[in-house]
């Protein structure tokens, strides 16, 4: 007999990327960890294959006294804190605007709760057809279903069409929609929208909302490693001066910009050309922060207002954040080149964690590659490669061997 | 125009405890930090005024290797973790049955899934109507309603029968039940169970249960506050074999136990006879802590693990925590007993940070209590004191004050 709710009982998660990473932990018990390229985790491992932690980050946490470490933080964040991460989301491009922004647990929380507060129950929410897999986790559990847009045409481009058919569906039915687009460094691709990518969504998202109500929540987890800061927020002075009846929410998380993944602090960050929208944006992030788990780590909220006080260690830290994007980039840049020589088909990766390749059986190639000791991660359309995590020296021939597992299936 | 869904856009968070707080701080301002009483907070001042941090913890939490602190933990939580938090729980009282434990956000993350998984839309929850008030702001947030017995009889001793009421009229409409149980110190009064009060909840709810289904979360944020360890958890030893459709879950949190309120860990825990029901508990809650915050604070995670493992460690925390525990309990004996002597009438106060006094119009009798510059939470039935709080110089007089505010309004 089933003790849960019946909305819940049949609740299980399907966690490809743990399958992956068993798999090759196993094959490294047999043949050794040198032998084995594990490219199934999302998080910087050096070039010797351990966790990189910012050395100017770890020195700040260490200096905190042990009372902002024990101490709670207000529901909505420590002041400093919301304060320092809408200056670090927007950069020099922050949009003319009310703001606001709440503490939350890592970008996930961020996500979660965009997701219960802007979304109607039984409704659908947008995103692409590659996108993170924990989306569809957190619609379901609020109560939302997830519906997605062609992120890419037939050249690999941005697929304007495809998005502007599937608003104009969804307002078919719906009198508000929420849309995630996860930019620059799009998890699982890489991919960015670019400005003239943007303009069209904005163009689409304004002439389709007369007199309904679009959110639209953009999800920069790995923007520090996708570019030059300016550069890779630029768009967002495009969210100037709005319609009210479109709001614009940023999901921002410590994890990757921090290597402080395990601490679970982020923010969600709300700008509006209205003051009530932003009140209201407070109020309902405020509810659901109470609820679902009071307040965030202070301890991390501490550090990132530490590491924005001092001018000096700032610039220190983002020297070794830059050196930490530097070489992820260049992984990913072996792996973009090797892939172009031998032929492989990739996404057009432009920064961050991950690099894919569209398949039509990513379980099948995924296997094929383990005969190579080779792991990553079979997604529905395709294979997941963490340039974050393998070495430069083991990234080199993933390309070609990945390559050679689709021609086994060939004729 | 309200952007948020029609379920979020009405909510808006009324906090007592921030407001009386606020009092405090404006009157400090003007009278001097040491003129005034602070009795709205929540967590373990020492008699100096400043944030008890217990050494050990603090010593053993600067020894941990940064990759504890950085790197992300299992989405269920650590192993070890999960599995010292079940020798925690139950210390020698272990109930015969299956168990598992998943990390959450403190105790309101565990709170926050108990609800969410094991009350169905739209129906109601059962607690007492002496409760912490989050209870409230969770079941909205899930959609749920939250119902109330009366704690106490006219005795004040606990009130079975109201409690029976309340079940046999909620049975009649729901075919599953959610019951919360806040024990031992209970906050906000301080009550806890006896083992009498427990073997009669256990009777109505096996004599009721029938063909439905009833689970009861236990919330013992406040345990280590309350008494000899295995004293105050020998009611758990009554939770071997029940029937497979009574489900019993524990809410465990760091946060006062370890004096790391700020540091958001805790655990649910799920104790059943059949194995199939604790399958299911680890499946939805999994998935419930992969959609809201993805994973829990690995630090804080690994600093439990460190002083479960070191036994020498562990003892002189938990001599530490006794010091601690027993400094809070004497504050709370100088209130009682000033209480006593003037006949100001208080609930029955048996542990942990608070007690409380029954009152009309509770805000009423806080604001009189201001103009003596002492300053405590006006809830709806009462007023909460913290013992927690409030030096032992500073508790003592607080009955009298109240006693003669209670006074200003008779006549």
């Amino acid at each position: 007999m089933p003790m849960a709710a019946t909305h819940s009982s049949n609740r299980k998660l399907h966690d490809a990327i743990f399958e992956a990473s068993k798999a090759c932990q196993d094959a490294a018990a047999i043949h050794g960890a040198d032998a084995v390229t594990n490219a199934t985790i999302g998080v910087v491992l050096n070039e010797e294959g351990n966790l990189a932690v910012l050395p100017t980050m770890e020195k700040v946490y260490r200096s905190l006294p042990m009372s902002e470490l024990s101490a709670y933080a207000p529901i909505t964040g420590l002041p400093d804190y919301t304060n320092a991460v809408i200056d670090l989301v927007f950069a020099d491009n922050k949009p003319d605007g009310y703001f606001a922004a709440l503490a939350t647990a890592g970008g996930t929380g961020a996500i979660h709760h965009a997701i219960a507060n802007y979304a109607e129950r039984g409704e659908n929410v947008l995103t692409s057809d590659w996108f993170w897999g924990n989306y569809n986790i957190i619609c379901n559990e609020t109560g939302k279903n997830l519906s997605t847009f062609k992120l890419f045409d037939e050249e690999q481009k941005f697929n304007i069409a495809d998005f502007t058919n599937k608003v104009d569906e969804l307002l078919k039915k719906q009198n508000s929609l929420l849309i995630i687009l996860n930019t620059p460094a799009h998890n699982p691709t890489g991919f960015a929208l670019s400005e003239n990518d943007w303009d069209q969504v904005l163009d689409v998202i304004k002439s389709r909302v007369a007199n309904k109500k679009i959110s639209l929540l953009v999800d920069i987890a790995y923007i520090d490693f996708a570019g030059e800061k300016n550069a890779t927020r630029k768009f967002m002075k495009k969210f100037s001066n709005l319609p009210e009846n479109i709001f614009v929410m940023i999901s921002f998380s410590m994890s990757k910009s921090y290597t402080l993944y395990g601490q679970r602090t982020g923010a969600l960050v709300g700008v509006s050309s209205s003051k009530a929208v932003i009140d209201e944006f407070v109020d309902v992030n405020k509810y659901s922060n109470r609820a679902t788990w009071s307040n965030i780590n202070r301890g991390a909220q501490a550090l990132l207002i530490a590491l924005s006080k001092d001018q000096a260690a700032k610039k220190i830290f983002e020297n070794e954040r830059e050196e930490l994007y530097k070489m992820v980039q260049n992984r990913a840049d072996i792996f973009v080149n090797e892939a172009e020589k031998c032929g492989l088909n990739h996404l057009p990766y432009k920064g961050g964690f991950f690099i894919s390749v569209p398949a039509d059986d990513p379980v099948a190639i995924c296997n094929e590659l383990h005969k190579e000791l080779v792991f990553a991660v079979p997604l529905k359309l395709g294979i997941r490669i963490a340039a974050c995590s393998v070495s430069s020296k083991k990234i080199s021939g993933v390309a070609d061997k990945l390559k050679a597992a689709f021609n086994h299936f060939k004729n």
